[in-house]
């Protein structure tokens, strides 16, 4: 029985936008492991309550069920260990949670800037309400004003990339020579953008876009098959 | 004969503040070599030329010389294989890159307005005027200007850390249950502003200072014993 994964979806059923989702994919190709996906909507909360969790992604695996991209990520290592390695050692795991902390603490505050109006626009209409008011709460303002200086914010997300940037000049991947969770985890957030954003976010000149082509063409072009602008 | 560190210091001799030097003093500790420092000041140019850097750290192991910090992270991990792992395997390494220039491009250019005025007050006379010079051409504006908004300043500071805050939620090290070169390269930061700066920058009761605790003690109290203030 293939793993199934629930994965954050838009109005169009194939538009998968969430960052969270796409580390969880990427790791599940890493490992050759087969999976589907069940498109998932913010408001269907009782549809992902068995396992304890109120978001996803949400991966089932026989009778397991585990919530949250860390924790799916450490479990699918220990649990196939014979499998290619998704840190390469106890040591890479843990310094690859800073980076994970990195992503979820200084890079998604400056991308939600730039993506909320786009993410607002590409919700199915039972979502936009609970996303708005969840989203205006969280952030004190409304999302227009959040979302207004995007010449400030884009420069601030530019910058905020810089150590991946300048890891980039000598290696080309976080993992090394080959690409692992640790860049599943930035090329996760990357995948956001595109697969709701219109605008290019990065120069084409960026080392990172060079990065980014590759990992949007491993496992026969997964996430550049994906839905998505760039 | 002793591996020799040529060591950025103040007017006062033993006031050793590089955050650079400091990841090189704790890592050669780590690997339990014994090592001495030269104190060297910014004017000190010549004093180094040999090794082909006008900055520091420069370390000299019998006929090999190696200077910046990364480099001599490296150097050490593979000229002293059998001595206890500064990185824990090459997928680590690659992790640990990340954290470097993170350390080197987010979080240095977030502490130098916090200490930048400290450092010039702790200055040999004869760095001062080339302290000031360079760094205001390199910052665009006065010194004074550059340091204006503490509590802007402080604010940014901890923002920034974030990463670590959370990760140390789940771990006691960047490298995972014992300290790795991870952890020094951000403790080297944090000895920068220990060294030169009468105040605290962190809460006393930020988990970041729980850990900085530690690493104060480690080998003997190596840099809870250097000068510094906090």
């Amino acid at each position: 029985m293939a793993i199934k994964l629930y994965d954050l979806a838009g109005a169009e059923l194939d538009r998968r936008f969430s960052p969270y989702c796409w580390r969880t994919k990427m790791a599940l190709a890493h490992k050759g492991l087969d999976f589907e996906t069940i498109p998932w909507r913010f408001t269907d909360k009782p549809a992902i309550a068995f396992s304890g969790s109120d978001r996803v992604p949400v991966l089932v695996d026989g009778d397991t069920s585990v919530a949250d991209s860390w924790n799916i990520a450490t479990y699918l290592e220990d649990t196939y260990r014979e499998r290619p390695s998704l840190f390469g050692g106890i040591h890479s795991r843990a310094a690859t949670r800073f980076i994970n902390n990195w992503a979820d603490s200084i890079l998604h505050p400056a991308l939600v800037r730039l993506l909320v109006l786009d993410i607002l626009h590409h919700l199915h209409l039972d979502d936009r309400t609970y996303f708005r008011e969840s989203r205006e709460k969280r952030f004190g303002v409304t999302l227009e004003a959040f979302a207004a200086d995007t010449a400030g914010n884009l420069a601030t997300l530019r910058h905020a990339l810089e150590p991946l940037r300048a890891m980039l000049a000598a290696q080309p991947f976080i993992g090394g020579d080959t690409p692992l969770y640790g860049d599943y985890i930035v090329f996760g957030s990357l995948q956001w953008a595109r697969s709701v954003g219109r605008t290019r976010l990065l120069e084409t000149t960026d080392p990172i876009e060079v990065w980014r082509g590759k990992l949007l063409d491993a496992f026969g072009g997964l996430a550049r098959h994906a839905h998505g602008y760039w």
